[in-house]
Order: C-alpha cells, then structure tokens, then sequence
C-alpha cells in the first residue's frame, strides 16, 4: 500500500516517527510542516521527509496527518485539518484521511475537535517516549520500541481510524492503552509532568548556588545527571503542557510540597526514625519500575 | 608489591573497588568485614573478597583498610582501627598503614579522627559514583571509571598516604579534586544529596496517588524513571548522609521549596511568561552537563 503520510512538526517524535514508519515500509512518502526554515532544511536533507508543504497543502494530500507540535499550536491546527478532511470527502466520498496527535495532555486537543462533523476522523494519542532533546536532529530510530502509547477516548473515533492508529503504532513496537482523556491527563500529571517541575526546579536550585559552574561539572553524579537530565527540556513543548494540565498539575505539585516538607522536618528535628520511614516508603517504587 | 586491602564493607562501593584494584594488579590480597553472615559469603563467593575477617583483624593486618560502610558506622570505627594501627607501629615502626573511607559527607568522619595521634594516617575521600542498588551483588567492575574523586583536607594526613590514596583513585581511573571538608558537604548537598531527596519525595508522591500501581508501570516514561531513579537507594546508607549534613541540605531544600512555589505559582496563575522564563533559566544546565 502506498500511503502518504504527513508529518507537522517534524523534530524529535514527528521526525522519529517518519524514520521507523518509512524503514518498516508503513508509509512510502512523506510531506512535513515545518515553519521553521532551517528546520525544515534539515529535515529534507537528513531524508525524514521527502517535501516540504504547507499545514494545508498536507491535509489535501496526505492520508494520515501526524501532528507532533506543541499542544496549543496543534489545537488551532486541528480544526483547519478536519476542514480540509470535509472539502475532500466531500469532492471524493472515498478518500478517507485521519488525522492523529501526540499530545501530552489531552483535553485541550479533544475539545478543539469535540464538536467537529469530522471528529471520527481524529484519533487522539499520546506515544509517551522522547528525550530531552528537540529538532530534527534529535529525531532516532527505535525511540518507541517498547514504551507505552495511549490511545485517548477511542469510541469516539471512527472504528477504522482506531485501526489503522493501531496499526501504526503497532509497527512502531509501542505497547498500545486505551484511557479515557480525563484520565489520561490525571497519570500524566503523576507519571511525567510533574517529574519535569521537579527537574526544573532542581536545575535552578544548583545554578541558583552553584555560581561557579566548574564546581557543578566536576562533582555531578550520575545521580544528579539523572535527576536533573529533564531540565534540559524545551520550554516550546513544556509552558503549553504545564499550562493546559493546571489542575491535576496543581493537585500533584501539592501532594510533593508535603512530601517534601516531610523530609525538611525529619532533617530539620533530626528524626532519623522518621527520615528511615520516608525513604523505606518511597523504596516501594522497585517493586513496580523495573 | 604484594598489597593486603582490607576492604569493611564489600558492598556496591567497597565491593567494585576490590573487583578493580584486583583485576588492575593494585592489590593481591583482599580482607573483609562484615557483619551480615549471607553478604559476607556472597561476596567470598563471588571473589570479592578472599578472606572474611572481624574489624580488629583486618587493621591488624591489612595495608590497606577501606571504609565502605554507612558514615555512622564509618564514624564508630575509625578510632578503632587508628589505635590498632597505633599499636603496630609501636612494635614495629616501618609498618606504614593507612585507613580511607568512601563516605559521602566529611565533617563527622573528619571529626571521628581529628585528634588522634594517628590521625595522619587517616585520608578521607569520596568517590563519586555508584547506583541506586546495593550489597556484594551490586558490585560491578568499572564503576568508578571517568567520575570525580573528592580527597578532603589532604593537608591533615601524611604526605605518602595521600600519594598512596590517590595511586588507588588513579587506578580505579578517577578525576581527583582536592577539597577542604566544609566545601565539600555543602557542593555534595547540592550536587547529590538534595536530588535523592527530591526522588524520595517524588516517588511518594507518585505512589500516594497511583493505589493501583499497574498504572505507574504502564505509563511511567523514561523521563520519570530517570528523575525517580534514586528513590531505590537504601535507607541504611541515606538516613546518616541527610542527618549528618542537615544545615547545608536545609539551606538547600530551602531554596528547592522557593523554586518549587515559582513554578506552583506561575501555574496556578496561568501565566505562562513565569513558566517560560523558569523553564529557560533552568536550561542553563545543559551548558554545564554533557
């Protein structure tokens, strides 16, 4: 089958995203939207995309449009996209195109389709892999290869959208879950938003002390390297996604503070019985991360 | 040279140091202590070790004695092994032994031997590396190669036993810095101790709120896996560290739980120019970290 498959955004989920589907023969051709010149320069010459199109000329010609750009730019495209969807449904009661998204929160991008005649023709998703880096550049074979994708209110999308998102992240080895969006952006606050606040936070508390940065790169521990390697994050990407997940965001934040103020205590009074507690508890993250 | 390294504590730190020391020729013959039956059989098992022996024999009869064990047991021990030594050289004054620890703060130990007779005898070091895991089985060869190696107050021990400390870091292929032990608690409270707090607390958090934890498991990114990564680290090592180092780690979750209200507030209040600025400010870490 040849499809045609449009990626908007084409950096490090978009572009990783088109080298595994190209090599595992899911698509054969591949348009990218990218406003960023050099971005797109690179893109084409690094072979991620075989042509450069704009949002519109995409959704005219591509049979699955991925958009891999940050939530708030990905909920004005949405509906622009489903419009195009419509025209040419309507020209051509055969051409059936869907368009998917890789969001980190999911209620901003449902409700920017929610009322949409062509919703079915959405599939809202989230492929939870990356790095800390962002780009073409930072685009590698594999980065999905086991890592888990949710697939966000599915029964609202047309059964053979469902399949064929399926279908591709099946090719990209991802393990496939459904969750309604909801629920999707509360776990997520937990299992990966609030872990970059705390990395940030990290990040500036050893600026904020360490003026001499010497002192930093020469002590860092592969500990702290880890803690912090998050704060290397893209503000593009994160100040949408913080933004958007603000309630469940809020409510984890606070349930840290506590946890942390527990600790503060503990040291301050010099409770090592209690500091033990702590830490013995939070050893039950073994039993569940590998 | 035919070494004997008395090794108190062959776990993840005292236990890769003897698989290198060994495999690189720096010692031939390797003492243990250690007080639980299983890890000392383990590690005898496993040729860490070649013999197990009581804290008394082993200063008794190694050059050699390295204090691989939590800094309160470090502590309690060090005098000890310093008036054995005291005594041997009071037989036979050509014998030259020395004692180093690995703990990761300075003042206690420091002050454990500070008037001591011997207390020239005595190198306080840190090595900066080791893994969220620990015991004999923990132990693993090139642990520490590439990552710094901190010697304190080397002006307070003899000059050949700071020159034969860091023969040993340099064959375990150690960046060596030299720090005065004040400096040094308070870069680690920055550089190390705070982020296994932050994880601590973090997988409390995550915990607190995921009862049913085949969600963590399902969703849990790279990203949080890495930030959470040290709240495997056991409580019989940390308790002492975070008591032990109390004033400069307060100093530190102080300026932590500030940064932290920043990014509460500026989310709470939707404004997403807080967010950016504290997102780009953090950045700045990459410039320091590979």
């Amino acid at each position: 089958m040849e499809r045609c498959i449009g990626i908007v955004g084409p950096g490090l989920i978009g572009g990783s995203m088109a080298i595994d589907l190209r090599r595992r023969g899911f698509g054969s051709y591949f348009l990218g939207v990218e406003k960023e010149g050099v971005n797109a320069s690179a893109a084409l010459h690094m072979g991620i995309i075989d042509e450069a199109v704009s949002l519109e000329e995409c959704a005219e010609r591509a049979d699955i449009v991925i958009l891999a750009v940050p939530v708030g730019t990905a909920c004005n495209m949405l509906p622009i996209i489903l419009d195009i969807f419509a025209a040419n449904l309507a020209s051509n009661p055969d051409r059936l195109q869907l368009v998917m998204d890789t969001c980190s929160t999911k209620a901003g991008i449902t409700a920017a389709a929610e009322s949409h005649p062509l919703r079915g023709h959405f599939v809202p998703s989230h492929p939870m892999a990356g790095t800390e880096y962002s780009g073409p550049w930072a685009a590698q074979p594999s980065l999905f290869d086991g890592r888990a994708c949710i697939i966000a209110d599915p029964e609202k999308s047309e059964a053979w959208a469902v399949e064929c998102v399926s279908e591709l992240y099946s090719c990209l080895n991802m393990r496939l879950l459904e969750m309604d969006s909801k629920a999707h952006d509360m776990h997520t606050a937990y299992v990966s938003h609030i872990s970059h606040v705390t990395s940030f936070a990290l990040a500036l508390t050893v600026l904020d002390k360490e003026k001499d940065e010497k002192h930093i790169f020469d002590l860092a521990s592969g500990g702290f390297t880890s803690t912090v390697r998050l704060a290397k994050s893209n503000a593009d990407m994160w100040v949408p996604i913080l933004a958007e997940n603000k309630e469940n965001l809020l409510q984890a934040i606070d349930t840290y503070l506590n946890r942390m103020q527990q600790f503060r205590d503990a040291i301050a009074s010099g409770d090592e019985n209690s500091i033990r507690e702590l830490i013995n508890e939070s050893n039950r993250i073994k039993r569940i991360l590998r």
